[in-house]
């Protein structure tokens, strides 16, 4: 039988005001309405109310990773640092991880995310091809020491995680598991109510569909993805890739030294120029593993170091300094070009395409060059998608202007393949008696995050309003303030109560009608039912949180209509 | 309706042998068994099987603290040094307490308890009397660095708890909500199936039900209670108390000095006099807030340190040395006797009440006195229960001798008072304008600790056997191997299912019959149903895991006993 939560006697204290120190919507509103309470910077306390919203999405989550056959487990938080080292994450999480010494001095960490613990459990359950696949999850709390925790539950340092993990011998079953995780998450954020959209989270040039994100479009969220108008693409900016188009046919002057002084920068030289800065070719000079490497990109874009990075890793990606110039008379600061580089790799941008023709530096203190043809007067050893996206860049598939858009990150399932299975050795009698490696995925959905998601995709302006599934209650039932109503409200409570609806109803003493119908519209439950002016003939309004439609019902009508 | 698991796909991997380091039953059997494997020295996962108990008994915990009106909340368990230093349990914790520092170099630690945090979200929470009283409880993943992390998951370093805490006005309701919680706790553990005891933690002079433990009796527990065979009492063995019972009408003899060379000591003195060490009196040196103090007790008992402390707290006890002795003519170490310590303060068990005489030093090397008189030669300033309980000790309600078991203990309610509310100023509104200090009771069960004394208490030769509310499933159904069996099986298993049955079918190929009635035994599911023989008849065999009853059933009889 479902609950009836009096308030009366339920831990929610309500505010008025937003509190200080907060920016976004669901930060504001989950803590004026009582959901939560922070007691350090990104450590969350979860109230009552904020408990069962929390409680009802895992409830979600646990159903649709049961019927896809995956089985529920708990980890520990606190883990050994050896397999963190092994996979060199110790070392890579940086500032990330939380880390800390037990009473013997040994080393450990608060698991960011279980990756090396999962494939060190299976390969000690797990003997042959039989036993696979296999598909674990947890839900469980999660640390990062995060630099700049905000927006509340959005982002904080403890927080809520339902984390799985995928094993399979082949590359079809790690497909099919990862088909699987992908169905599931889109049932799973449908029944949330979360308006999502998937999006590719690596370009095309690493492998496509090995991964990809579930974005939630919100003006708090912290990622930014594109978005077509047109068709059906959506990527994370940093997936989004341009076409290497090569211009064919067009016939360009020969290459021309201008004297342009003191123009080191794009900014200078065009206005010097007098030409947009689209029509220069910038030229940014990095270390990739010590080696100085030039980047390519039209004046006019940023590169993406982050981007370049991903690219380019394992190798280390630095900037140069002055000092990397020494002895090396080939590279003017300020004035490089392409054409003059024999001894350094040249990356560019796809729109740096063989046949177009730039304005550049002439490798001379002082000097540019102009109508410098890609594929004429310098090769380009590698074409890479580094330069930030933009709106209005066009949309890989059809061609039309991307829109971005904020969001926040609710899940991402990811082809892991075998770099842990390597690292930790995890192998499997294979069907001719043979070892065979296990290839995994990954997959996560931000538990506490999607309340935060929710919040801000579904508040409005009198508070909360969350769907039906995620509510805390069914229906609140509000007692205008007179014993008569108080009596009539509490009776229509444990009736709807009986035939297993979730009441939250509003019996409080001394506190203001006003009061008590401003609070149901913070705390949000869909349905609202006032035991008000017409008590006395046994009518109640009915009200729809999300609509603000109202209409009156007499008791035996209310109860039908709720329980429904 | 309820899910079917089959071993095929299900991760669990069942051991012949014991695993190496383990030493008590419930480590044995939850690891062979496939429910937890060890990640590191007391800190492990949950298999599939093993989170379901975990699950089943959070499920039956929630559902009675729901019953008494307790509130759910999740507090984090990464939490600020601050508070903890305010109630100084940073410090007394010692080397329990995991510390850590975040990237800014922030102090935290990974909350053993949280009673310091439940204060501090309360204060912020609730204004008025109005709105207590308050339960609030979590299940929530703790932390204590054990030096001796053993046995299991009974004594982890990370581990799950059930923290409950009460806020009231008064001391009546204060014991209200102990009383509430007393009674879940029954509930709760006769659901469980959980053999229990419910014993007194401190002394009757400190304030009798002020606190009370539940303890599991079992072999492996760590705790030991004295229990009389005659009566109700039961107490831990730090709680028990021993009547004091003045001797009257003795005629003793005037003190006489004896030559007792070389007897520093009560056995050398025992043997030089020939008399047993019942006869003598130890003073026991210590230092209490730096004052030396002498504590009397039978020459035959040990003193408990811990018990002494617990009297004297807050001030801090120490063990005499060398030193001490200095300058102190008046104390004779190894002869020192009441009768001529004017200077120093005496405590005593009640065993040397008014009227007993005693064999004890005479405060001159190698000297001793006989027919020492307490109250007649010396003084006792306090009587304190400081012995080591001892079996056959009478019991302090009827007097008959005491036995002492071996128990895990599964929870502890403690009235708290006033002590956090101070440190905290957490006052409320009174009813009379006035602020009123709030008073508070604090809860607490061992979640995975329970599962390891339940499988302590329940298991037998062959295995866990689990009650049927605490059971990975209701049933396992066993197909013996051919073709036929299996399909009958899980036909059978479908059904069941259907019908909310919670079912566990070994529908594994390739495996002998003798190894899945094995693995059926060690598992301890209430109910094998075995497909064998008999099923080309649609005949199957219905054993009781406990009882090892068999009785052959058809399908239809099985399915409608098994529904019920």
């Amino acid at each position: 039988m479902a609950q009836v939560q009096r308030m009366s006697r339920l831990m929610v204290k309500t505010l008025r005001d937003d509190p200080a120190d907060a920016e976004t919507l669901n930060h504001k509103l989950l803590v004026r309405a009582g959901y939560v309470r922070r007691n350090a910077a990104g450590i969350w306390t979860w109230l009552p109310l904020g408990k069962k919203v929390l409680d009802n999405i895992t409830r979600v989550i646990r159903e649709e990773m049961d019927a896809i056959g995956a089985q529920e487990v708990l980890l520990p938080a606190l883990l050994p640092k050896e397999p963190y080292e092994a996979s060199a994450r110790w070392d890579e999480y940086g500032d990330q991880l939380f880390r800390l010494k037990d009473r013997k001095g040994g080393e450990y960490l608060l698991g960011p995310t279980h990756e090396e613990i999962f494939t060190l459990v299976v390969k000690d359950q797990v003997t042959s091809y039989k036993d696979l696949p296999v598909m674990l999850y947890q839900i469980q709390t999660k640390y990062r020491d995060e630099a700049r925790p905000r927006a509340g539950v959005l982002r904080g340092r403890e927080f809520q995680m339902k984390d799985s993990y995928s094993f399979d011998t082949t590359d079809e079953g790690l497909a099919e598991s990862y088909r699987l995780h992908r169905e599931a998450y889109q049932k799973i954020f449908a029944r949330l109510g979360l308006d999502h959209r998937i999006v590719s989270a690596v370009s095309g040039a690493m492998g496509g569909s090995a991964s990809e994100e579930f974005l939630a479009p919100a003006p708090a969220g912290e990622d930014t993805f594109a978005d077509c108008p047109n068709c059906d693409y959506a990527a994370n900016t940093e997936a989004v890739t341009f076409p290497l188009k090569p211009v064919e046919g067009a016939e360009h002057p020969a290459v021309e030294e201008l004297d342009t002084p003191d123009t080191p920068t794009i900014e200078t030289l065009a206005e010097h120029l007098g030409v947009p800065a689209s029509a220069t070719l910038k030229n940014l000079l990095v270390k990739v593993d010590g080696e100085i490497v030039a980047v390519g990109v039209p004046g006019d874009r940023e590169v993406d170091l982050g981007k370049l990075g991903e690219h380019l890793a394992p190798a280390v990606v630095e900037l140069v300094t002055a000092e990397d110039f020494t002895g090396r008379a080939d590279l003017v600061r300020g004035y490089v070009g392409p054409q003059g580089l024999e001894k350094v790799r040249y990356l560019a941008d796809p729109r740096v395409a063989p046949g177009t023709s730039w304005i550049t530096g002439a490798n001379k203190e002082g000097k540019h060059a102009r109508n410098v043809v890609a594929g004429r007067d310098f090769e380009v050893d590698q074409y890479l998608d580094v330069v930030v996206v933009e709106e209005g860049d066009p949309c890989p598939k059809c061609g039309t202007g991307l829109k971005l858009d904020r969001a926040i990150e609710i899940g991402h399932i990811f082809q892991l393949g075998r770099k842990y299975a390597d690292t930790f050795q995890l192998d499997v009698l294979g069907q001719n008696g043979k070892p065979v490696r296990v290839t995994m995925g990954s997959y996560g959905i931000g538990v506490s995050r999607a309340v935060a998601a929710l919040a801000e995709q579904t508040a409005d302006e009198q508070g909360l309003c969350w769907p039906k599934e995620i509510a805390p209650a069914d229906v609140h039932v509000v007692a205008a303030g007179k014993a008569l109503q108080t009596e009539l409200a509490l009776e229509v409570a444990e009736t709807l109560g009986a035939a297993g609806v979730r009441v939250l109803v509003d019996d409080r003493a001394g506190v203001s009608p006003g009061v008590k119908f401003t609070d149901a519209e913070l705390i949000g439950v869909p349905k609202i039912l006032v035991a008000g002016r017409r008590a006395g003939d046994r009518v109640l309004e009915l009200k729809d949180r999300r609509t603000g439609e109202r209409e009156e019902l007499t008791v035996d009508e209310a109860i039908a209509r709720l329980s429904e």
